[in-house]
């Protein structure tokens, strides 16, 4: 069934991979050699980068990618598990008594708005467990859900009125967006104070830039960061090896990890020979949604393991009819690193705390309570 | 000589280091301890993030850095020079082109204004080099410069009249500044349109995140993937490192790299044997501004080297006294890489070649010329 599962998903990974090629792949070498003979004729070689930019597919027929059988616990297991849902719950647990006591000084408590458009099954439950979390730790929330064809001002419009709703203090617009929608316009609609994800490019410049102080650090970052921070692996001068280099998991994080000064490579797609870069690994990120694409030899033995990857696939057995696994081989790695996060269990609940870690944050910096 | 002053180099390194660390490095590891024992008492480990940030100061006095003697010429010399005086030269003469076509068609050219506060020698050399450049190109230059215990206020009043006036379409405030200045909040004050070194956090969001576009690409971070470009030199799917993270160099190039599909290791300070890592680089990039710490034996044969450090010695056979030279091990590197860029001559010309495009990009998007 797993071993089916797989090769559906390698197939249909390896049209999209050569659709995405035909379509919007810009060879740079074709490109340089274009280049080469109108030289006098432009001022620069350098392409606008967004048409540099196509989808970052995993090539499941590479080389790259493993098909041996997954070795299940032939291996001894030597990492410890590192348990993301009961260090989410302990943080959760301390932002329900920060609120109950903001609540009880001056009578308010944070809010969350989210906003779901479409009727993505993952993107349900996600909201789902966001909104719960709120109400475990008495953080107000909103939502305003809209039907898959809705409008761009019909979403701008709650956007707005969001923005200017005092008891509001974060916004989150659950992505991904329909394609029809404009993501970039619909996210910069998001007021900087309240943009609690912390999607918008000023902050994630603010996030880079060294001396900076982003108004929000993005969930996902924070919540890898924290799990190592309390795991009591040390980053600094550590080598990190991100996987993936999405807007809102891989690219903050690589971020924030060389913000605590490792020492971080990032690879993505396109990377030759991944293995050989995560095999000298202090830590490894995935955030591709890949399942099994980081095989225990992918690891350094007593490497750390944070595995944000999530790929749904049908379980009947589970309450929603589905379930979800990350981009790390488990039983593999369980073998080989020194801590792993499981999926799910591992980084989802920690996004969620942060969310909420997030709200709590821009309420008290609206109130002014330090 | 360069043995003596080497060791001057040295030594005030060493003290600096120590200087830094006392006063502000933040051992994450003891950060981390501390926080396990009053772990109840917080919802997050992890602090804001300039608490960590403290000077990237490199140790010369480590095991990392070489002191063995420089193998000059010893090789045979397999690399070719890049040439970046005189690709800038070329790409200057093409925006000159372009400002008289606009000044024939439209009657205008584009400005530049320049801030220069204080008597740094090198920073009176660059800001010279500049103005000489926008004189080649045909470009209006304005020059403020103020004196080095000057208000911040006086900065920002020059600032604000630049951003009104309509015949500048570029603003360059030479950095670094003096002490006593908030250079962030100077440059925030920059017209994000006229920011035309791109170091505003927007901008550098913009950088880093996929399917965005900055208004103004770094001009460093330009001109390195200009010369690579230029010289034939597919990035795709290479190897590249950057040594060095600071706003103004190492950064955006790393984030440019990334852009167009490198696979990036970012070096700094409390790397731990950076050596290993670059011996692995098909690119290396270094901006970090120590003589001699890119080695021979930190490269792989064939490696391309692009040098963005520099570093003032004194030289009485100088026009002006002193002269550059940058991070890599010049001789050495010739004998290893496949091209090296020179110090002078490399990167530098490339840099004012850049803002001199982005300030030229800016007017066409002013007068609305495509």
């Amino acid at each position: 069934m797993m071993m089916m599962m797989m090769k559906r998903i390698t197939q249909s990974m390896t049209v999209m991979w050569q659709k995405g090629l035909k379509k919007s792949m810009p060879s740079t070498s074709r490109a340089v050699n274009t280049l080469k003979h109108n030289h006098c004729y432009q001022i620069r070689k350098s392409p606008p980068l967004v048409s540099l930019d196509f989808p970052d597919i995993w090539t499941p027929n590479s080389l790259d990618y493993d098909h041996s059988p997954i070795q299940k616990g032939s291996n001894e297991q030597t990492a410890a598990v590192i348990d993301g849902k009961s260090i989410s719950e302990e943080i959760i647990s301390g932002i329900a008594s920060e609120v109950s006591r903001m609540k009880e000084s001056i009578g308010k408590v944070p809010g969350l708005a989210v906003i779901l458009v479409g009727q993505r099954r993952d993107s349900q439950t996600y909201v789902r467990n966001k909104i719960k979390a709120c109400e475990e730790a008495g953080i107000k929330s909103l939502m305003t859900e809209l039907p898959e064809d809705c409008t761009e001002d019909k979403i701008l419009s709650a956007l707005s009125s969001f923005n200017e709703n005092p008891s509001i203090h974060g916004i989150l617009v659950q992505l991904p967006l329909p394609k029809h929608l404009d993501e970039e316009k619909i996210l910069n609609m998001v007021s900087l104070e309240k943009d609690v994800d912390g999607f918008n490019p000023l902050n994630m410049g603010n996030l880079a830039m060294r001396g900076r102080e982003p108004v929000f650090i993005p969930c996902t970052a924070k919540g890898c960061i924290e799990l190592l921070l309390r795991s009591g692996v040390e980053i600094m001068g550590k080598k990190a090896v991100v996987i993936g280099r999405s807007n809102i998991a891989g690219l903050p994080t690589s971020l924030l990890l060389q913000r605590h000064h490792a020492t971080v490579s990032i690879l993505h797609a396109l990377s030759k020979n991944p293995d050989q870069i995560t095999r000298q690994a202090d830590i490894v990120v995935t955030a591709v949604g890949v399942p099994n694409l980081v095989r225990g030899h992918w690891l350094k033995p007593g490497a750390v393991v944070i595995d944000v990857g999530t790929y749904p696939i049908e379980d009947p057995s589970s309450e929603f009819g589905y379930r979800l696994i990350g981009d790390v081989c488990y039983e593999e790695a369980l073998g080989v690193a020194s801590a792993v996060t499981p999926v799910p269990g591992g980084v989802g609940p920690m996004t969620i705390a942060m969310l909420l870690s997030n709200t709590l944050d821009s309420a008290k910096r609206v109130y002014d309570i330090t």
